[in-house]
């Protein structure tokens, strides 16, 4: 079959690589259907991050289970499905608390268990991993591409949400305009905050935004941001959203914070290496929440709204691919001419 | 009068400094009785932060009122009083959320306040800052020394349980064996942890620490700390307090955390230049919350304690001088001969 594989900054490419098999009774295997590229498969493709030379890539998976091991009990052939970036098993200490991605049988898509950017996936623990798509949505294509951001930043940016503690009637602040970032405005809407601070760079994003419920945007860089904001919120917004991980990203999440709220931060901290941020968090009392989003946790209760229509994601999709466009779609994300690649394999 | 002048690393004099006087009508004055030295003091001492030559220091004040401004009606002159490290109106959308130590007319001793390790200090807002001690305990001299770590390091001890959210029947691991280390042992037992894993560098506080009601201690240093920790935790506690505030302490707490626990920081990041921590946090989701203790909110319940003779941090202080003997307590604390230093001007 062909599949995404990694080969260093700038290189991605398709090639033959071995089908997956059954190896544990707990596997499945599913055929891609949809996935996407994430701005974190961008990390390495940038040089910004270490990933090894030849491993497959991509952690979005959507498709239809061909075939499953003999413990296989929640899904079966035929059925439409969709899985976090995180395996997790569903049964120990931290899938039972909501806390899938700390499971202790579980790993990532990529390295033993192949990339989500390739034809099939072996899917461990099936069971805590898959995730059904009801039949009489399986094969609705709009509803489908609404779905596919639950598998990474939809649930990433609820994550950032409910981090920061935001509830209803709240004043939220969203800091970055990338996937995630949205995904956190139209969280935080869902969630019920009255006002919801998009902070990005980039206008067409931040159109996005105000589609996905912003009801400021704000457009400036640095210490012009951090001012624009605390005027808006008199002072700064006792929920922030940090969407972004980056060094300036999280300090501009804390200089807007009020004191004592809560920073929800999501992004992967790269490039984090001067803790700057720390002093302005204690010296008001600013809590940092958040971390990799247990999206299992999350998938049903957010699949719930898109199948009743309340909530769509999909507009993050500014560009689809096959899968033979991959590496075109990589190039899009990097030169920021696409917001987030659907691919459909 | 005469007061404790901080003149450069190493070199804190006793000298004559003008008498304190009523400035704003909800000004007091208090003579100092009882007064210590904090960890926090010893920073400018070892030349590790800056502070300007000649600057009063000291910033734990107990005494009697000398003189009140005419707007003051919480204290008269004659009363005992105890005031936290930061001053507070009381009145202010913090001071009324319980951050007092974001309060918005509220500064620091020192500067045009004066330091606390001097005769007397003008006390700002007195309403808002100044405690009373009530009359039937107010020259009990036990009492006295037992209320005086609530000016500082007792509430922020428990600034540090609380915001790691420790309560009743919970396992808490406390970094530090400072005074505040100490105070945060006391005061997550006081919350009714089952057990408190104490872990320092120093035989005789952690001694201290049993005293306070540690279950287990633990002396090595780095890795291996963090091993024993987790393996008496069963892989890491939900409930960290970080006592310190430095680099490899606030990586030591977040090491000993258990995937979706809470670190409660409450030592002034210090030289916490790398934000290593965060990766261990975000890959955990570990929340940190903490920061400067707002001592005003918690002085009432935990004074309510002392004077029940249910909670006594004295112990703490290992060396008491006069204020002649503020340079030689400095030099004790600098070189690890006494935990904490009361002073009696």
């Amino acid at each position: 079959m062909d599949a995404a594989v990694y080969h260093g900054p700038g290189d991605v490419r398709i090639e033959s690589v071995p089908d997956p098999e059954i190896e544990e009774p707990t596997d499945a295997i599913v055929r891609i259907t949809h996935t996407a590229i994430c701005g974190s498969d961008l990390w390495p493709y940038r040089g910004q991050s270490d990933r090894e030379a030849g491993s497959r890539i991509g952690h979005e998976p959507m498709g239809i289970v061909e075939e499953v091991g003999d413990d296989v009990r929640h899904v079966r052939p035929g059925d439409r499905v969709l899985a976090p970036f995180s395996i997790s098993c569903g049964e120990c200490e931290f899938c039972r608390k909501g806390l899938h991605t700390s499971c202790v049988n579980g790993d990532g898509w990529s390295g033993a268990n192949g990339g989500a950017q390739g034809e099939r996936v072996r899917a461990p623990t099936a069971d805590g991993t898959l995730v059904r798509v009801p039949e009489r949505y399986a094969d609705d294509e709009d509803t489908l591409e609404a779905l596919l951001p639950l598998t990474d930043v939809m649930c990433t940016g609820h994550h950032a949400a409910v981090s920061a503690g935001v509830e209803a009637g709240d004043t939220a602040v969203v800091v970055g305009d990338g996937a995630v970032g949205l995904c956190g405005v139209l969280a935080a809407s869902r969630l019920g905050a009255e006002r919801v601070v998009a902070v990005g760079h980039h206008e067409d994003r931040l159109e996005i935004a105000e589609e996905f419920g912003a009801t400021e945007t704000v457009a400036s860089r640095g210490e012009d941001a951090v001012e624009e904001v605390r005027e808006l919120t008199y002072g700064g917004a006792n929920h922030v959203l940090e969407c972004v991980g980056a060094e300036s990203s999280m300090s501009t999440a804390f200089d807007v914070a009020r004191p004592g709220g809560t920073v929800g931060y999501v992004g992967v901290p790269a490039g984090v290496e001067e803790a700057e941020f720390l002093g302005t968090a204690f010296s008001k009392n600013v809590t940092l929440r958040g971390g990799v989003a247990p999206v299992r946790a999350y998938v049903d209760d957010l699949m719930a709204d898109v199948l009743q229509g309340t909530l769509d994601p999909s507009p993050i999709f500014t560009k689809t691919v096959g899968l033979d466009g991959v590496p075109e779609g990589y190039e899009a994300m990097d030169e920021r001419e696409a917001v987030k690649v659907l691919v459909k394999p």
